[in-house]
């Protein structure tokens, strides 16, 4: 399986009146990950479009605990793998730990997709390409 | 069970290029839409700091489905229940509609925090208030 | 000259440690106000992808005047209008005020735009269509 | 004059459906920037609320220049100095490139402020502080 890690400073912008990281903000950069460890297997998401006639992977489902607050000034590392394929959905961890503390846990199911045939401004599931799978999967 | 509704138009800015909603943008609603539960039951999150000392509540866990996506220029509904309380924390759902049809559906675990009281940096679970519980488990 | 005017409350993530709104989210705003100005006067930007073709007014040039900060649960109003159209490019005022008191001023140049016959991946400037000028600059 | 320097990978969320950076995005990365700048020459930002009873840099004015969109799954490079410092303000700027080209140029005037003495709640202009002028306008 698959690991991609990120480091990512806290931005002030990053965080509410609490201080602490405002929780939308995890899920941007959760988004960002899962491009992040298709990129590090040699998919890089804007290459998908021509190469695959992919129109984007929405998320279906997502599940999150946050088990400790992340502040400002603060860096943390985010650890992201596809832990299963399906037919046209997959899913994706994301551990986000923090001065060596599990922070936040996440769990994405995502549909990979194409522009509906007619229909352009609808997107419709399509099976995830074998090559991807298998690089993916791969130890 | 109190239930608060918000009316949202979606916006060029909410959507990426596949031409839906980014969902983050969906928790960022989500977040405000919790606040709006609480105003409308007669406490708004503004008026709680000075209130009971209260310093936030941030999210626990947070689960989502994305049944439909939503599209730009589109208007949705959301409505907002607290579901349950316990001592110091409180589920929330919220329920997206779009066009009649149930788009987005999200459960939130929320603490109700105050400072630290040895480190004004640091949040401290307190129990919700039982003024708050009354008013927003009235029917 | 057309004036759009919108209500916001102010949320507690558009805030930031600093406990008054972060400055880009002003920015977001701005642009669904200028949304906001051509659907007000019949030309919702929805509609104007078929109608004209149109791929977006993306932004050239701003200008912003922070005069007071904005604070959490405060309720602004924003009036927006296009004060001068060119060939391909026009410019858009925002007024916010919290609490009848001007907030912040800005000021947007924009280039209405196509997809590039060539290359639908970018955009091309496109003279602004006639009937969207006259309405528009109609008092 | 000092020059901090950042690349940024542009990311599906940042990008709007033109497939191009959604605008208010640069002003959250030079919101970012501006700190890096004050970071790189030895003042992080979250050590300055300790060291000088500082409460933050708001925004006063900025002005932006949009010559070239920036798209997805590209990388840009923003290079940030403080070009003047005055009694509590202080100017910066901002100018991000793609590719070897200037795609964005942005100007921003900041104010040094504490929070208020007699109501925490609000802020209040201060002196930059003197070291920090001296190391920032180092050559």
């Amino acid at each position: 399986m698959f690991v991609a890690r990120r480091e990512r400073l806290i931005e002030w912008g990053d965080c509410d009146p609490a201080r602490i990281v405002f929780n939308p903000r995890y899920f941007e950069w959760f988004d960002g990950c899962t491009a992040h460890v298709f990129a590090s297997a040699g998919f890089p998401k804007e290459s998908l479009f021509e190469r695959y006639g992919f129109a984007g992977w929405p998320l279906v489902e997502t599940r999150a605990e946050f088990l400790k607050p992340c502040r400002f000034g603060e860096t943390v590392i985010i650890e992201s793998s596809v832990v299963a394929f399906r037919r046209s959905s997959f899913d994706v961890t994301h551990r986000l730990s923090n001065a060596g503390e599990l922070a936040v846990e996440a769990f994405e199911t995502r549909v990979w997709t194409i522009r509906h045939p007619d229909d352009p401004n609808r997107l419709k599931g399509e099976p995830v390409p074998q090559d991807v799978i298998a690089r993916l999967s791969a130890t």
